[in-house]
């Protein structure tokens, strides 16, 4: 194990005191922690990751070293290096972290580079970084690439390249595509992100939904989300949304849906989640009543068209409030929270924990899967398999306290003969 | 054309009008029969329907001539046939039909028959008879195989009958699997069925949901249509599902889950949903409280064990109300609805016209993929295709006055280049 | 006791079947009964009541009895009277009833005079009949006016006439208004007249209400019943309100507010529920779109102007489901639901039994109160006092095995020094 | 006009532009004070004020010059003073304000006592000291008294002072009871407090209340605002109450109803909002589940038995995230927000603006409404005539661009005729 590179051991104390709060609100990763401990599925197994070094982060790399692994982390991002987390989990539970908050590009560099220089058998990636270094540099040590089990990725954009690297024929191993999980998808999306960016528009703006039109731009995991949220908050809801089924699906839900010039004239609150660019734009705001809030909850801040509304701001733009802006547009004032960027992140404080713990549950299973079967697998990005996302449920279900049946052997018999 | 047979011909008068009221209730399929009318995109095609003969199924064959079809019809379950439709269909519209309602089993089979010796090309069916009948006759005529196009098939149990074909290497054309595509599960389970399988319940008791704890066995889509509405109508809602995704999923809605013996003792009403047989026994039904309601909603008549009902019954089974028997369990009284077979057509009038309206417009449409492009399918069950799906929906959306956007050129090729 | 006057005594067996499974829905009800079997509150008293006589009613009289009264009971509406219901309640139960279903005019007020002429103590009335006719024939027995204890009367209607004998100073008793009871205007109203109403409609059309779009017009407490549960059901709910107090709360709690002219271009559905006259004229009905629903659920049929409708009706009426007349206004096709009658009454069966239980929980519990405290109050109209409403819903709670804690003397203490 | 006392003048320009921000959330008061500007109702009435000092009581102020007031304004609280607003309301806007930050008792006293040498017509209290000082010291200025035409009071524990005033029979005025207004009920207690208490715990927590078990004690305006927005909010939710007719409509509304300690083992959060003390203690924490979250929502910080908490944390107590104390009980956790402070305004922002503009749109309408009929009311409380409420909702249907419609003549008449 390589020596790690951390801001300030003596913070250990504070960290770990961060790490078991986070602990405490993670009983589904604390779950497979103490199986883990019990079975040492990971025994040996040489793990690195390149995520965000919090708390919650802390908890995964305990899990994994709990199941035998030797684990190393260094910072997907060093803005959101919790220092204390890292100088925690050098001295206490003994992983080599390379991680220094606000650290420069360089500095960046030199930590993953550290990472793949351990030869990892498994790589966990928040943007593929660990995974295409390995295949770069790969070719000076195929040793390094014969060592290589597997990997994990939880972004969209990671999943490009990695699949950019699988289409060129280059991928050496199987790659779990974590972020696509049904549980993911269908919890984190819909229940996280979906509480989280309301939390954030009251953070900045402390306005009341109750009695507001809020308009969802995208009807995807995360638009239904916001817009039951929105409706449970007492907002009236206008949906819109260019796929016709998912439409449809709106609007049986008892959503208003329409164009997006014509809710453009109705809302009080704007949220665009489509994934696509430039969905609010010029023609939109100069529809929009004095007042309306604009906050984006999609991953890039590219679809609310800032440079259209800066230049229709002929009175002058304003900070009002901490993460709003006021843009005068002629007697209208439009109000645009945390510069356009996803407003959860900017404006609260992103997923609850409750959420990262299902995140990383799957992730640390995933890492079995790959120990146990990675071998089997072809070098190609694989959707995490069912039963991992079934497993996640169950153990949520259990940290939850609810029990549920299971059929009978008579009953599975029967269901089987008619599928 | 073969000669029709129907019971009486002057009944057509009150066929029309029939069918002509249907006519208002599924502007889906009119606008279909509209565009068919004018592109006659199935000319000279011979399409069979055994289908349910009612005033809906014909606004199906009116839209399928309008496209130019030779159509033949004939009936499903004669118990379901609709003698002045029939009649109507045949004098009005000029359809071949072979349907009279009340009419025993062999008369069934010489309709089927019927059908069939007009070298279909295209097959619909509701319980794969036709399409069975051709297969199994068929050597007989090889022309007769070779005409074949390609069939629809809209039941689970049908799909059944017709994969066992294909697993035995005989299936000589291409299948649509018609229930199993997404504007079917998603909308016509879970709205359709969700809202009539309500209205038969509270049509057989007239009882108040609000204040009463309504027991759902099954979170399918019909499942959760059920829970949705019941919490709509005021009711406690309790989930008992064997899947933790699905039992997750109930929780994180809000719902309470339990395994099913917990909830036999708090709920006032229960609506198994499953497709497993034995839900509800014995040892549910001693829990229960007095009054309880049961009803099913799944397909057949097995999810609750009325026979273990009846033996514990020792005080007795009277009908207290229609399709309402209570059964006296020592002290106790149960309510069976319609005898546990299924609530929404039992009680109530099944689907919506909305529901299959949707249902009829898919079919429209499967037909003509089939004329179209079925040469280059694989004889095999195949899903609808999405863009089917999504035109469906997109005639909905139009029907209900909703208008939607389009991507831009520009967000089109942004979406793609992460996706 | 005078002799009874029922159509058929032979039919009690069945009448009495009848009244058992009205009695398992009435649990509020039965918890009296039992009480004042044990209690004898109304020994030896007489009490006159003219109700519809029907099962539930049954149990009301049932009640009274156990509480030692005598009862007499002639029907407010001859053609809802049950015919054996009355002749088990006079061959089982021992009352005396004055009830033959489909009686003229002259039979009923035979029936009403007989039993004023028991000199009841107590009367109970919906519409005000035996208290009215005991005031106009009381001068010519004194007597019978200083036998009088008090009476209930339980419609709207009715008040408008006692109120009016109270202000000419004719008023010899007090007067319970039970339908101003706050369990009356907040339970039944909303909960009971809200799923009711929605049940009539979807009886009488089997439409899809998700999707669709319903205006309510008046936000009462059955228009906010009728909005809740239409939401529920997946609907879009639009509010039309003149009180500015009940337009915003309306607006707070999700749904859309509009002028009655705006709202008619929007809805699929409309149901009035206003207590006014002429909500829906020529005006709405010329921007309605084709395939619209109309119903009404206030008591009287004058919200909607049906003769409006008529003569819009160029294309002619027709029936084209039970209860549903369809206007053609020249190409589009309007449908009136039970011709502009209360449609839960009309297309439902009225309220569930559930619902009647705690209206005739009610009145059971203010008999009590006018024997015990009668002598204390004054000859004028009287709210229902809170301890019962309160008595009512406790309950009700234990009806539904819910119990509730109570203050501690502490808190009681601690409570009482601020309020 | 006496000198102003503010902390420091050159702060304006800060404080104008804070004064501005709130104006654009505060649209029902702004409307008022146009009309205010235009018809003068308050020409030269002198008006005093014992308000927290913020930017949306300056706007009050603004309103009441605007119509025409004298307005001279101390702080109700010299922790809650903005310094820039006072600057700004005394050089911009020329109000008198005797208001400084921090300052100790003394100074406060001064202040009131400044207020009250200036002879207020008109006094606006929150905690009922300006009009309890003008009657201890009146008797010492009998033309004080005479001037004085009315006043208003905006707490509840202000009102026991006024009316204890009134019970012995030395209240000068009328007073109206601003708090008890419908407006503020029903809006601000629902949709204000509901939406307010849940912010502050989820800013606090960062928990996800998707499929958590949220438990509210109290079903008044404000519990139930709370429920409903956690069950908006996707959390299953448990009502404790002590009133049969509230815990009835929690139950009628689908919520679970159960005592206290039944349901403290099923809780993960748990809001108090009863008016009561000692609503969770030992008996309550003993039988709570490990990582239990407790706030109150109440006024005073007695419902939640914090000493009892102390006491049980054998594991002792520390700050895990700021204002969340963890109380280690033995091995569970339990986490007590703001120390059982009104959780709202202690973790986050207290009422929306939205909802302060209502409280003030009706403060400036009483003040209104006692310069125009203060001379024909008693010395007494009194509750806001009706037509204010309804006045403040109309103008705030009028600022969400809500339009309504009014009844005709003929139908105010036939309503009038049967009400």
């Amino acid at each position: 194990m390589a020596a790690s590179h951390v801001a300030d051991p003596s913070l250990a104390d504070s960290g770990a005191a961060r790490i078991e709060w986070a602990d405490g609100q993670m009983p589904v990763l604390r779950s497979i922690r103490e199986r883990f401990d019990a079975e040492r599925p990971l025994d040996g197994v040489r793990v690195a990751a390149c995520l965000h070094v919090t708390a919650e982060t802390a908890n995964l790399v305990r899990a994994l070293m709990a199941g035998g692994a030797q684990a190393a982390l260094c910072a997907a991002n060093p803005l959101s290096t919790q220092d204390d987390t890292a100088a925690a989990l050098v001295e206490r539970y003994g992983a080599e972290v390379h991680a220094v908050r606000g650290e420069d590009t360089d500095a960046y560099v030199a930590n993953v580079t550290a990472l793949v220089a351990g030869d990892p058998q498994v790589t966990i990636d928040d943007g593929a970084d660990l995974i295409t270094v390995l295949h770069e540099i790969g070719p000076a040590r195929p040793e390094r690439a014969e060592a290589l089990i597997g990997a994990l990725e939880e972004t969209t954009t990671g999943l490009i390249r990695v699949r950019s690297l699988e289409a060129d024929g280059r991928l050496a191993c199987p790659v779990f595509a974590v972020n696509e999980a049904l549980t993911e998808r269908a919890f984190n999306d819909r229940y996280g992100t979906g509480q989280s960016t309301l939390d954030g528009i009251l953070r900045a703006t402390n306005l009341l939904l109750a009695g507001h039109t809020l308009v969802v731009f995208g009807y995807g995991w995360t638009g239904r989300g916001v817009a039951i949220r929105a409706r449970g908050a007492g907002a009236s809801v206008i949906v819109c949304e260019v796929d016709p089924l998912a439409a449809l699906e709106a609007r049986m839900e008892g959503f208003e849906v329409m164009p997006a010039l014509a809710a453009a004239e109705r809302g009080d609150v704007f949220v665009t989640v489509t994934g696509a660019r430039d969905v609010l734009t010029r023609e939109h705001f100069e529809r929009m009543k004095d007042g309306a809030v604009l906050a984006n909850a999609g991953h890039f801040d590219v679809e609310i068209a800032v440079a259209d509304l800066r230049e229709l701001a002929v009175g002058g733009v304003r900070e009002v409030r901490p993460l709003v802006e006021q843009f005068d547009v002629g007697g209208r004032r439009l109000n645009l929270l945390a510069r356009g960027r996803v407003v959860n992140l900017a404006a609260a404080e992103g997923h609850p924990a409750a959420v990262m713990d299902m995140s990383f549950a799957l992730q640390a299973l995933c890492v079995e899967e790959l120990v146990a079967r990675g071998a089997d697998l072809t070098p190609a990005v694989h959707p995490v398999p069912a039963h991992i996302d079934r497993e996640v449920a169950a153990l949520k279900l259990a940290a939850l306290g609810v029990e549920i049946d299971t059929l009978t052997a008579e009953q599975a018999v029967y269901r089987q003969s008619w599928q």
